[in-house]
């Protein structure tokens, strides 16, 4: 007994470390410091290659390692469910990417196999996908709008029809390209302005354009293609227009597909614990469907569409057709950046699940390759199904071994067994797609989520809903991603603007509109944006800190204007009094009987002028006391910049402004929370000056509180003097 | 003496009132609240509508207020000077807009009269200006490309010509709309998207166009019209190639006029201070230039380009073309946006150095009255010039008085005088043009100075500058703004990430990799990002904390899943044994002699067990020690969120991340400086947990720390629960 468990134990030690190993030289993220640390320990054994390989070629590193005993039985079992999913979903996506069925079965093998040999993640099902399989037809079907040929055989494949999926496979091979430069150039952060609201927006919109597409199947009518802007809608009132063509043999079929597939889905969820392995009644039904299409020859009996010849064997790899490739250029690139979304954030989910890393940017490569090797094997563009994911790891997937197996299962149909299918119903197919899409559907439920919790994120998510619905999946994308990142210069463009107080007997500083214990501290002003200041939001600032302050500060800076200039006024006419005066006196001096008088006038005029200035000074006080109320003059004023993430040379100057105005009334202005970077690109600025040093920054409000505290009987001068004198 | 004295002081303080007054109401700004109380002031007397027709005709409040004896004298100098300035510059701008020379006349009287009811800079001379008058003309010309026609008298500019009139006078009429509009819903603040590194180096491309289309007029040569991107490179090409056909009489004239116009500007601006008011040297080279040209026939003679005919006397209005309307929305936005952004900027210059203040809507309505009244009567749209302000202000102009008497000069031009100037060369007006942006060019200055003091707005500068030389004015504008708009995502996208530590001794706290005296407090971790959070940096800040933590977090969290795992295996092999040793139990009740033997049995497996877990946890306490060295473990990490503006639902599912991913290692998450703002959007986003609480947020670093180095004796669980005890 005892021997068995240390045994055991010896075996699961040695690949305790094998695995922690294999996760670890691919794990990109901790990147420069890992390698290094690497490098260290390779360099001695000459082994620097060897680890390259493995980063690139990851099952070079982990077959060899590969737990047989423990994983392969998890692996094969895995790997015929997702298999028997791969089938049915690969035909009836082949649909959604406008080419013939079996290219859906190639799509289900070739770019699978790849992926498992160089894929990092190992619990998602790489294949064909519902999202992925529209956005390719709508570029199959926008340039080649009446392919409606159905390939018979092998050879006609080339002479008769196949145009559309000469462009499925070139745009594959496009997407491959894009993704394997990326990965490449370690380009893989492209992925972060495609935002979770945005990726399940857009996702819901393309299961509506998909549903649309699948509607004309199970209704048996032919709807004319549309790739413009607002098609949708379009097809919508074609599809109602056409309902009184409908085939009510497609119509039936359809229905009770859709109502078995959705009722054993919910049953396969509900009792997913007790029984572990999934009923696979989508293959049930395909086969069952079939064999009653093919007995009551429901083709040519009733007119049901059925999905034709399905020719056997394998094809020889063709050249992707280089002269499409302008064409699908820029869809090439939307599919790669949204297979690549989709795949890292369900491989990074299972990667957390399961406590292993994925390498971002070898999942790119990974990727690519499946997509470039798929483009010569005329397949459409792969993604990764969460629902299959799901699958593969539920039923005991512990490794990239499951999607082999899962190939090797294709690999039999496509050599095998892909005749039996060509009596199947194309209602049955478009049954398959509807039910899979019944999780993306729930997003809808994100609508009241997000309006709870985060109403910028539902404005993206409904933008890029409505974007995609009405401008279709390509320009859609487009333009959400554009509006997401807007969303940034909308939340910073409006900010909430505060006067802090201190929370009694804390430092704490809080905004006293909303928080009845922060009390502002007699004399100073606290002023705080929630945003960081630039040139979009600087005037709004500058105007928020001259209305908050209760100041009429323009107005004030005129009125001492007005006293400047009338000083001046005034002693220019001093001047010339006083010159009239010498004059006088020059000539007293023989006048000796008119010198006193003269005198009396000389010092009369003095006490003129200081009167004057008294006067237009007293009347800025009682301005500045009859704006604020007796109690409340501030003598300084502190902008609390701790939300400031960084400056531009508009906010560099509205800032001066404020220095400038403040000073100009008598109001000392302190910087409180400045941060290390932004404190740099002042001084790159030039903002420091004699009139304002960095002793007037301080590194808190408390900082800043305490230092006016103590200074604050100190005439601004004074005070000017200090901050000359100090250094930061 | 003292009566005069008192006297002057009198009359002074009673405008001193009317004055303060004449600023206040129509000051938005201070918005609201001033208005409440001009309100409150008013209603009594019911004069609430007195008060907004002040606000919306500023010339009926400050007319009557209007001191004579003071402004007076100088507002007709500054007129007769502004008005001289006029003359030439509307000659010259009216051949950028690419209509003939009459219509700068008319733009010169007709909008600057309305500009002076409705404006609220009493320093800014509105009228024709350089750069809107190329933006106007690149209209004109990509609209009607062989409008060569001069019009040769009044009648004929209906019939043989004047489509250029036409379009410029409907694109004035909308950019008046489009001024109205935005001023009446108070959509000034447009205008910030214009910053000020955009505005430069947009209006120093403007000039350089400006240039190239005034060349062909010095070397009196033929171009083609072009709109197209790249068009001035074709141009410039062009003009080389065209070369050899110059115009020598045309080109002398202008190089001497350059020449001439050159030195007297730099004169006026040397000798400033002592003459005062500036040589009208552009009205004495026209008068010059034009009896030279009639004396010696320059235009028959030498071949030389004249102005032509100049129609005398004034035109009836015209309803601006509607047909023309589709075709300049566009630009009339851009060119309105524009036109705003110029004015208002030098409108708050001059209102900042004297003491009043300028109403941004306003000063909108202002102006788009003036190019609504413009588009009746065939003019082209308006700005302000800096030049020509600085000379209204500076020759001692006090109010808008000014541009009321630089009207009147243009209006005795336009009835008696214009015809005078018909044989004026084109090459003196394209040396007037060149001549007037010497300003401009200046601008090429900023370039080092942007280099020094901040290197985005360096490039928003260049992008701008290259956008527009490439794109024209209309096109470069709308990607210049876009691309500005982005640098704010530029700025966020790679923020500086840092480990900060104590300042010893002071609460304050520096990145450790840049301030030598910042030391890290043992046991404690503090983060700090310089921007905020959101979802393009999301992905990029969760790396930063785990890598700079130094902890492989990935690999520890694998490696406790791993002894985790093997735990529940041994427990459930544990219950097994334990099942088996009951069932054995049962059986040794009759086989007494085998009970000792299974007794020992069972008392052996626990042991096992607890080591086996003992073993796996101490493991990853070892690779803690491996990654950070002995001294450097720390048990908690504080997130210094003070950077943070606002979470989007990506940024706080990463701050999720981070408390369940150091939580899992150990390590308890604290959150320092977090903005009340950003603690209610965590709150609605659901953030709390059992597992994060409130008492896991503090208002500063300090707090945090001295928290936490009262608790440091605690083990995590007890931790755990002050926090679920605690509340802010």
């Amino acid at each position: 007994m005892e021997n068995h468990i240390d045994e055991n134990e010896k075996t699961s030690s040695v690949f305790s470390e094998a695995e922690l190993e294999y996760i670890a030289p691919r794990s990109h993220k901790t990147g420069p410091s890992l390698l290094s640390r690497l490098g260290n320990r390779l360099r001695c054994s000459g082994q620097m290659a060897k680890s390259l390989l493995f980063k690139f070629i990851p099952i070079l590193y982990w077959l060899p390692r590969y737990p047989f005993k423990e994983w392969l039985l998890g692996d094969i079992i895995s790997g015929l469910s997702v298999g028997i999913i791969q089938l049915p979903q690969g035909l009836a996506y082949a649909l959604l990417a406008g080419v013939p069925p079996v290219f859906g079965l190639y799509s289900s093998f070739y770019p699978v196999f790849i992926y498992s040999i160089f894929g990092t993640s190992r619990h998602i099902s790489a294949g064909t996908f519902a999202v992925i399989s529209v956005m390719v037809g709508s570029v199959t079907e926008s340039l080649v709008p009446n392919d409606t040929l159905v390939v018979t055989t092998n050879e006609s494949l080339s002479d008769t029809g196949g145009e559309r999926v000469a462009v499925a496979a070139s745009l594959t091979f496009l997407v491959g390209i894009f993704q394997i430069l990326l990965g490449l150039v370690q380009f893989g952060f492209v992925v972060t302005y495609l935002s979770e609201p945005l990726i399940r927006g857009y996702t819901t919109a393309a299961a509506i354009h998909v549903t649309v597409s699948q509607i004309k199947s199970i209704f048996g009518v032919s709807i004319t293609q549309r790739s413009h802007a607002l098609s949708l809608i379009y097809t919508i009132v074609e599809i109602c227009s056409k309902l009184p063509q409908t085939n009510i043999a497609s119509l039936i079929t359809g229905l009770i597909a859709i109502g078995v597939l959705f009722i054993v889905k919910y049953l396969n969820e509900k009792y997913y614990s007790k029984i572990r392995i999934p009923i696979p009644m989508e293959l049930i039904t395909l086969i069952v469907a079939t064999g009653i299409s093919y007995g009551v020859n429901l083709n040519e009996t009733y007119g049901v569409d059925i999905v034709g010849t399905i020719p056997v064997g394998m094809k020889a790899p063709v050249l992707p057709r280089s002269d499409l490739f302008p064409k699908v250029v820029g869809n090439a690139f939307a599919i790669a950046v949204v297979v690549y979304a989709f795949t890292i954030s369900l491989a990074k989910m299972f990667a957390a699940k399961h406590g292993y890393t994925v390498d971002n940017n070898q999942e790119l490569i990974a990727l690519g390759l499946s997509n470039f090797v798929g483009g010569f094997f005329s397949c459409f563009t792969i993604g990764t199904a969460m629902s299959r994911s799901l699958v593969q790891e539920s039923t005991g997937g512990n490794s990239q071994v499951a999607g082999v197996v899962s190939c090797l299962v294709i690999l039999v149909i496509i050599l095998k067994a892909g005749e039996l299918f060509e009596t199947l119903p194309k209602a049955i197919l478009a049954a398959v797609v509807v039910v899979n899409l019944k999780g993306i559907f729930k997003q809808f439920l994100d609508i009241p989520m997000l309006w709870r919790t985060n109403r910028i994120d539902l404005l993206v998510w409904l933008v890029t809903f409505a974007a995609t619905i009405l401008l279709n999946l390509d320009i859609g994308l487009g333009v959400s991603v554009a509006f997401s990142i807007i969303t940034i210069i909308f939340r910073t463009q409006l900010p909430h603007y505060s006067v802090l107080g201190q929370v009694s007997n804390t430092d704490i500083y809080r905004d006293v509109a909303r928080y009845a214990q922060a009390k502002e501290i007699p004399g100073i002003k606290i002023f705080q944006s929630s945003c960081t200041l630039y040139f979009a939001n600087a005037d709004l600032y500058a105007n928020a800190v001259k209305s908050m302050s209760g100041l009429e500060v323009d107005k004030l800076i005129a009125m001492k204007k007005k006293a400047m200039k009338k000083q001046k006024q005034m002693e220019e006419k001093n001047e010339k009094l006083k010159k009239k005066e010498n004059g006088l006196k020059h000539r007293a001096r023989d006048q000796s009987e008119k010198e006193k008088e003269q005198n009396s006038i000389a010092l009369k005029i003095p006490a003129v002028i200081e009167k004057e200035i008294v006067v237009d000074y007293e009347v800025i006080e009682e301005a500045k006391q009859g704006f604020l109320g007796n109690g409340n003059i501030f003598h300084s004023l502190i902008l609390d910049l701790s939300t400031v993430n960084f400056l531009d040379t508009v906010s560099v100057k509205i800032l001066k402004n404020i220095f400038r105005d403040f000073t100009e009334i008598d109001v000392t202005v302190y910087i409180a929370g400045c941060h290390a970077m932004v404190l740099e690109q002042l001084e790159k600025a030039n903002f420091f000056s004699k009139t304002i040093t960095k002793g007037q920054f301080f590194s808190s409000i408390k900082d800043a509180v305490t230092h006016i505290l103590n200074t604050q009987s100190l005439t601004p001068e004074q005070r000017n003097e200090i901050f000359a004198s100090t250094k930061l």
